[in-house]
């Protein structure tokens, strides 16, 4: 059988793949007067009280809740609601398996953002935080900015954020190897989608200074009217010295090329025609911008993909658990920008300036120590920003 | 340590009482890739193509939300929704424990029926089925019923439904005791909420032809004007013989006393004012409407309450496993009357001839056979009434 005919005879034999089971015991009488009535009314009291209590005496302190509209499912598209359900029971599962997190699905039929907003502030009391997933720009951004004003408790798109996230990390190794700063290299963003433009805001937030975004148009420039807000936006910050044609043109003379476009977008004469000591970070799945083969041919030296079968994986992984599990350890209530950087630094200081290598900017995908060492430096900040209740 | 204190130390201890786990072993790359992408695609896929076939790939087959806004939390009414999560995730837990389904909490902070029903329709897609818990009359009505007309799943609110079924499994059993047909008995049910008015209509529809409702203020009867809609409703079709005044004039001559009302509500003498071989259920939670020693020294022959210490415990959790289990097993898209009837003769008929007696007319709610006696029961009807997809 191949990887299709398994993955269905699985998620058929096993009728999905996540259940929901008792942490306690419930066999006899007592039991139930403990973990029911009567006894059950006693937290709802202490929370009825003071609402905080609801962190002590129920599951909202681990639970995060993973939510979709089916509008971006993977690179599907726009398959509905009931057709992400899959994905986000996968995504449950990478919660639990990798940082310890009780993740539900919420698959929401509706398209409309001020309803999935709406829906999901009423859902919140069961929540320690929320993951959206798969929306579609531009409703993703509009629906995680208004949540994250609402809300008390994290909001996180991981597409956006997970991504950016690693991204930095990766980059933060790629240049120590290759001894260049991220204030001083020139970086093309390609693709300007949401992943796209969070990883542009991460990096300007981390630093970087010299960024031009492109899209199958070409570089983007504030004066383009067919922008969209979030790209018009990110255009009044990015490519200040107002460069216009190509990506084949844009790359020229460029340190890092980070792509979230399509399979062959970046080739071989463009990685040539890239600065010496070359960064490509080519995330276009299955199928990259361009294959690590020919990068190196084309002289680029460190190469990361999306993909596990080449080194140097990017892979969201990394960060979406131990990033929900540091906020959901200080009871959190937001996940600002100083926490992912907090997040890209955890993830890139676990590899060793004397383990550092070409082959080897980004931990393995099933690294156990990544998680603990993200949730760390999150809390950490989150006390000293003091958005944590504990 | 008491009850209530081991009740807060144990949700304490737990952080609750649900957590979320995985079916499936997520140990090696093949794992992610089968579980996660890309082979997670395919599923998602025949669900694009087939909306049904979630329930061959998905949680969905065996998931249950339990939907609260926590406006009518068990004694202690409308605390809110944070307040009402350590009940709903106890009821997640009996779900699981008495049915072998996943059920997880969803505490909505709202107290608009309409943005409920908009709510829970979007959700529907992760679910087989929804229960509704704990919310007030006379909302829980109307969203039930919208619910019931919009979605495709069963929509259940097991406060007026569990309740009535578990009622009228009892009453089957009491009447077969006592020799009396359910068609010629006298009834009179005390407390006119959502309880009172759900168990009355199913014995209705079970065939009772005499019921009269009262509530604070005495019998129901159609022409008083300060009736809410559903007692309006439910009026119109009980006490034809237009019988007037307070419980005490009402139950004289009466065959059975159904209570959901308040302790103490039924007195000696009132109970002795009933016909030979009584039937009194006294449902007032935790103290019924009568002890059952003042009943059975008032002449009442078959006593049954909601507590746990007495014979004959009228419990839910007889109820509301088996119905959705059945119904989930079949993929049923309603829980309509005729399957509730059939859940109650499902418990009811597990005490043979031979085993009624006075103390034993409902089985124990650890009784283990229940569960799957109802669900065969009301798999049954499903697919006979041609509401199930399979």
């Amino acid at each position: 059988m191949n990887i299709k005919e398994k993955a269905l005879e699985m998620h058929k034999v096993n009728r999905g793949k996540l259940e929901v089971k008792s942490k306690v015991q419930l066999k006899t009488k007592e039991d139930l007067s403990i973990a029911y009535t009567p006894g059950v009314a006693e937290p709802c009291l202490k929370i009825a009280e003071n609402e905080d209590a609801a962190y002590d005496y129920t599951m909202k302190v681990n639970t995060v809740a993973v939510v979709t509209n089916g509008s971006a499912v993977l690179g599907l598209g726009n398959i509905g609601a009931a057709a992400g359900l899959p994905v986000m029971e996968g995504k449950a599962l990478l919660f639990k398996e990798f940082g310890g997190i009780d993740a539900f699905p919420i698959c929401l039929d509706s398209k409309d953002p001020d309803e999935i907003v709406n829906i999901v502030k009423a859902m919140a009391p069961t929540f320690g935080g929320i993951n959206l997933e798969d929306i579609k720009a531009p409703e993703c951004f509009y629906i995680e900015e208004k949540l994250k004003k609402e809300l008390d408790i994290p909001v996180f798109h991981d597409d956006q954020h997970g991504t950016a996230i690693i991204v930095l990390a990766g980059l933060y190794n790629a240049l120590k190897l290759v001894r260049k700063k991220l204030e001083e290299v020139q970086i093309v963003i390609n693709g300007a989608g949401s992943a796209g433009i969070a990883i542009c805001k991460l990096l300007l937030k981390a630093g970087a200074q010299n960024i031009t975004m492109c899209d199958k148009n070409g570089a983007l420039v504030e004066e383009n009217s067919e922008l969209n807000p979030a790209q018009q936006a990110i255009a009044k910050v990015t490519n200040r010295n107002k460069e216009q044609g190509t990506l084949a043109e844009v790359i020229k003379g460029k340190d890092v090329f980070v792509g979230v476009s399509a399979a062959g977008a970046l080739t071989m004469e463009m990685a040539q025609s890239m600065n010496k000591d070359g960064i490509v970070f080519a995330m276009a799945n299955p199928t990259p911008e361009i294959m690590p083969d020919a990068a190196k041919e084309a002289g680029i030296r460190v190469i990361a993909t999306g993909r596990s079968d080449f080194p140097n994986q990017i892979n969201n992984v990394l960060v979406f658990p131990g990033i929900f599990k540091g906020a959901l350890e200080v009871r959190s209530k937001i996940i600002n920008d100083e926490m992912k950087l907090a997040a890209a630094r955890g993830i890139a200081n676990l590899i060793k300036d004397e383990e550092l290598r070409e082959d080897y900017i980004i931990p393995d995908a099933f690294d156990k120590r990544v998680c603990k060492s993200v949730s760390e430096e999150v809390k950490r900040i989150a006390r000293e920003m003091k958005v944590a209740r504990i």
